[in-house]
């Protein structure tokens, strides 16, 4: 995933209304970028209600913290935070190839696809040290880990990691991974995810609780 | 370090006048800790001004995020936050001595020290990868490394890491870290402060622009 050393905080909106989203933009300062969702897929867990094909989504990114105002939760906009941070699995070997080898962020476009998923991993992950995790992201005589799996498709699929635990509110999820690429290479994108859905070659997945997917297309930046 | 796998948020405030930490307190639910100032030590980079023997200390442990107000900073009071984390660079079988070997938090008393040091690493810091960070932490030809300078200490000292960095707002520092220890071993905590700001002998510490102690006396428990 790529990971700029300055942190980018994120917020991303999702409402059926598009004047909802009109309003948070005017308040919030930031990068943005526009979307509309084309399908919503749970994948395991408890996912979140009310997002479907035709609503509409910004994506807000800023260098200081996003934040809808507090105790004013909006029953019709759905809101997902995170922040970029430092590598927290990747070593310099790993980060040299990836940043010659990775897809950049894309164009806008009708073919332009994104992808939002957010992730939650169970207490007994985040109770493992750092080389008991670290173990899983590299092969072993029985699986191939989630790095080796993910390699092969860094050139066609843009990725972004934002960190969501400890960004100062509990939220259901400890991720938001952002994803983008052409809109027919959507097989290869599947293809990706099934690997690292597998758990004999991906045993990192067994700590998922919470995943589910927000298919969308890439509209516009402002 | 300490670190429980369920985040513990905290916020110590700092203010010569006990009442305006009287209504923190009232307003922020939470494990709280009284302390006295007993003196305050620049140890590299640009401290906070405003902290001297005599001022008052209020510790708020929660495990939702304690935070003032945003936007009503106050000249009156000086505050610090943080959240517990994961294990970032502990292995498994240091985790397992450390759990056995280490002093546990103590009881308030006129002879227990305790000790706040926020720390502010480089951009360069960040910017390493996980391998190139976790490297500092070990023992190599030319130098000790920051877990075996440390280990002989655990048991007299009590440890707690607090992050800062990426918990919602620009802070000028990344973690707090928090100390107890008896008083009459004063000295023995003053070898492990210089021992790891020894650059030959850890040489993470090149890597720490920013650094400070709140030296005080733990008071009591509410």
């Amino acid at each position: 995933m790529a990971t700029p050393t300055t942190p980018t905080w994120v917020l991303f909106a999702v409402s059926k209304d598009a004047s909802l989203l009109g309003a948070i933009t005017e308040k919030h300062a930031g990068h943005r970028t526009h979307y509309n969702v084309t399908g919503f897929n749970p994948v395991i867990g408890q996912p979140v209600h009310g997002i479907e094909a035709g609503h509409h989504v910004v994506r807000i990114e800023s260098s200081a913290p996003v934040m809808l105002e507090p105790h004013k939760p909006d029953a019709h906009v759905v809101v997902f935070r995170g922040v970029t941070q430092h590598l927290h699995y990747t070593n310099k070997e790993d980060k040299e190839k990836l940043a010659v080898e990775s897809r950049t962020e894309m164009e806008a476009s009708p073919s332009t696809t994104a992808v939002i998923i957010p992730i939650r991993k169970s207490a007994g992950w985040w109770a493992l040290t750092q080389d008991q995790r670290q173990a899983f992201f590299h092969k072993t005589k029985s699986s191939e880990g989630h790095t080796n799996i993910g390699h092969p498709f860094a050139a066609g699929v843009y990725r972004k990691l934002y960190h969501s635990r400890y960004t100062g509110s509990a939220l259901p999820y400890d991720f938001v991974t952002y994803f983008e690429f052409p809109a027919d290479h959507a097989d290869d994108f599947g293809h990706l995810l099934s690997n690292l859905r597998d758990v004999s070659r991906n045993p990192e997945w067994e700590s998922v609780e919470l995943e589910f997917e927000i298919r969308m297309v890439k509209v516009k930046n402002d």
